[in-house]
């Protein structure tokens, strides 16, 4: 294994023993690496070079901190790397890192951005994510706003621009379904891709992992508590140009959204709706007080987002990808009629981690799709 | 007559000759005086000092005015002075002069400015627009957009702020209705205050008269055309601190009015609603390209106007006026059962002018009010 790909081990392994959007953590990343931090973890030993790091803390920031890295170190204890990654392959799912070709360049933006994301599904998430934009907005959605949501991804979609979404009922599951009936999608979710949260979005989300992507900061087998989601929101403002609140009550999560998109200086958009309704008071918060843009359909959309997401692309959206040595031969490995991720690996020679990332690869270049069996070339 | 009454005598023959905001006539005015122009006009003379004012224009420009001219004198002719007054005295319409008590200030910002304003109703047009707001909108509205126009105007009434709106179906008589419920209200009306256009708006205009006042720059008969709706948007704006468009398709008069409010500084505001509703792409248009401010109650409307609109009164609007000794010999003859005009007129031995006169600055300091019989002491 090289050091790149012991970075981006760590990273995964990172992801399974502390909370995403940990500044303390991020900043351990930026100075020492995260094969270093995570060593220091798996071995029991003290956080690296606590010396620069700590100058400002005082005491009882040293004894929080000296708290978390024990819970850290003790959940360390319990990670297999290899099992991670490879149960984490045997479902679909890669993990994407800041550097890996799929990473989304946006999130650069992010502070403290994602340790990595785990991925599921057939596209490419820093592809769908150059034209695209978020629509969010409440759970307990009325018909009209699940109505509005579904007309505008609709039509964005048609315009190639790609819906970003949280996983939950109501404005988000609308979203998601018509944006995924005319292209691809990306579900953000606050649990690991096997959780399935909500249960009734089980088969919105295979669906979406068709030609979309499910992303999560959280490994597999993580359920979602309430903190998640609001960690969750600062994802979906950061993937995307410009954040969209459908509807949104007074305390909507979606507003929580768009205040992350505001302070990265993304574009927030807000869907007015029947000054009578309780599930515009949100919206209509937002274009009061806090300069949000009027937008009343995907047209409005477009107009604000023509500057920033760069020229309509003429086709679908596809790579040309220089492809390495060994990705050429994973790709050659992938039969028509499908194939699980071991079964690829053994059929091409290849360790299972490499040939789950050439497969990512190879699904960002639009060149393999998921199917029941796993991978296959990608029908055109 | 002294000179002052002369002068306002002249205004109110010049609303029957010319078409309401006629710049030329304007500059006259401003120029020579009201009673210099009608003069002229009625003697069949050419326009006063024609130098100046026409320094600057050309040929095409001379041939227009003195069309334009020609046609004044010709209707000149058919004017009566007293029967003009004294008509309108008769049905309880009274003319008001720039200089006059009642004469709102605000319309000094109009220019070109009304030549004079005819007014029936038991309220005083200054008192009433010293706080005030005008709700237009949509004639072909929406349920929705009534009860929001409703809603809006009652609970600004409770507030003392006065409803000012034209005498259209749909928002404009919600509106009226609404505010009419709990206080005054200020019609503004394109035709003469005798011609109850639209005819279903009759008993609405009598029942908003004994209150609030409805309002006119055109006499006694004239007939609404189409373009006098958009020079009666214009006054509708200007006897307003603000207004709010609470539902208007895209091309709907209210976003005239809005367009005049803007251009005088007065605060537009605009009412979002579903973006599925063709009544509120007006309103959404505001929002997004003009700058309007997102209202969602009269509560927004009274956070907006409140550092325009003045204090909120304590109880009701109600002048304390140093009554004229003519005035009080006019009160002294209202009798408790009510009296026209000219009954009144005639007990207290005054001209039917000064009567009509004293009876408007009466009916402004609260001290009488309009019944079937035609004038009342005010009933506390």
């Amino acid at each position: 294994m090289n050091e790149r790909d012991d970075q981006v081990r760590a990273r995964a392994c990172l992801t399974a023993v502390a909370e995403p959007g940990n500044t303390w953590l991020a900043e351990l990343l930026d100075r020492h690496g995260a094969a270093r931090v995570w060593t220091a973890l798996a071995g029991g030993q003290a956080p690296p070079g606590t010396g620069p790091v700590n100058a400002d803390a005082g005491p009882e920031t040293h004894r929080a901190m000296e708290r978390t890295w024990k819970q850290w170190r003790a959940r360390a204890e319990r990670v297999d790397p290899d099992g991670l990654l490879g149960a984490s392959a045997e479902r679909g799912v890669r993990f994407v890192a800041p550097g890996d070709p799929e990473w989304p360049g946006r999130l650069d933006g992010l502070d403290p951005g994602p340790y990595g994301l785990w991925v599921r599904g057939g596209g490419d998430l820093r592809n769908l994510c150059l034209r695209s934009v978020a629509l969010v907005g409440a759970r307990a959605a009325t018909s009209y706003g699940e109505h509005v949501a579904s007309e505008m991804a609709c039509t964005l979609g048609e315009h190639s621009v790609v819906t970003v979404s949280g996983g939950a009922y109501g404005i988000d599951g609308a979203a998601h379904r018509a944006a995924h009936a005319v292209g691809a999608t990306v579900v953000v979710l606050a649990c690991g891709l096997d959780v399935d949260y909500p249960r009734g979005h089980a088969a919105l989300f295979a669906d979406v992992a068709r030609r979309g992507v499910l992303v999560s900061e959280r490994p597999l087998g993580a359920t979602p508590r309430a903190r998640d989601f609001l960690v969750r929101n600062r994802l979906i403002a950061a993937l995307t140009p410009g954040t969209v609140v459908v509807e949104a009550g007074r305390r909507s999560g979606a507003l929580n959204t768009a205040t992350h998109a505001t302070s990265m200086g993304r574009s927030v958009m807000a869907v007015p709706g029947p000054v009578t309704s309780a599930l515009s008071v949100g919206c209509h918060a937002l274009l009061r007080d806090h300069g949000a843009l009027c937008v009343t359909g995907a047209a409005d959309v477009l107009e604000y987002l023509a500057g920033e997401a760069g020229p309509e692309p003429s086709g679908p959206v596809r790579v040309e990808a220089d492809l390495s040595p060994e990705t050429e031969r994973v790709l050659a490995a992938v039969p028509r009629t499908g194939a699980g991720t071991a079964s690829i690996a053994l059929e091409c020679g290849g360790d299972l981690e490499g040939t789950m990332r050439a497969l990512g690869v190879l699904a960002a270049a639009g060149l393999v799709e998921r199917c029941a069996a796993g991978w296959r070339p990608t029908r055109t």
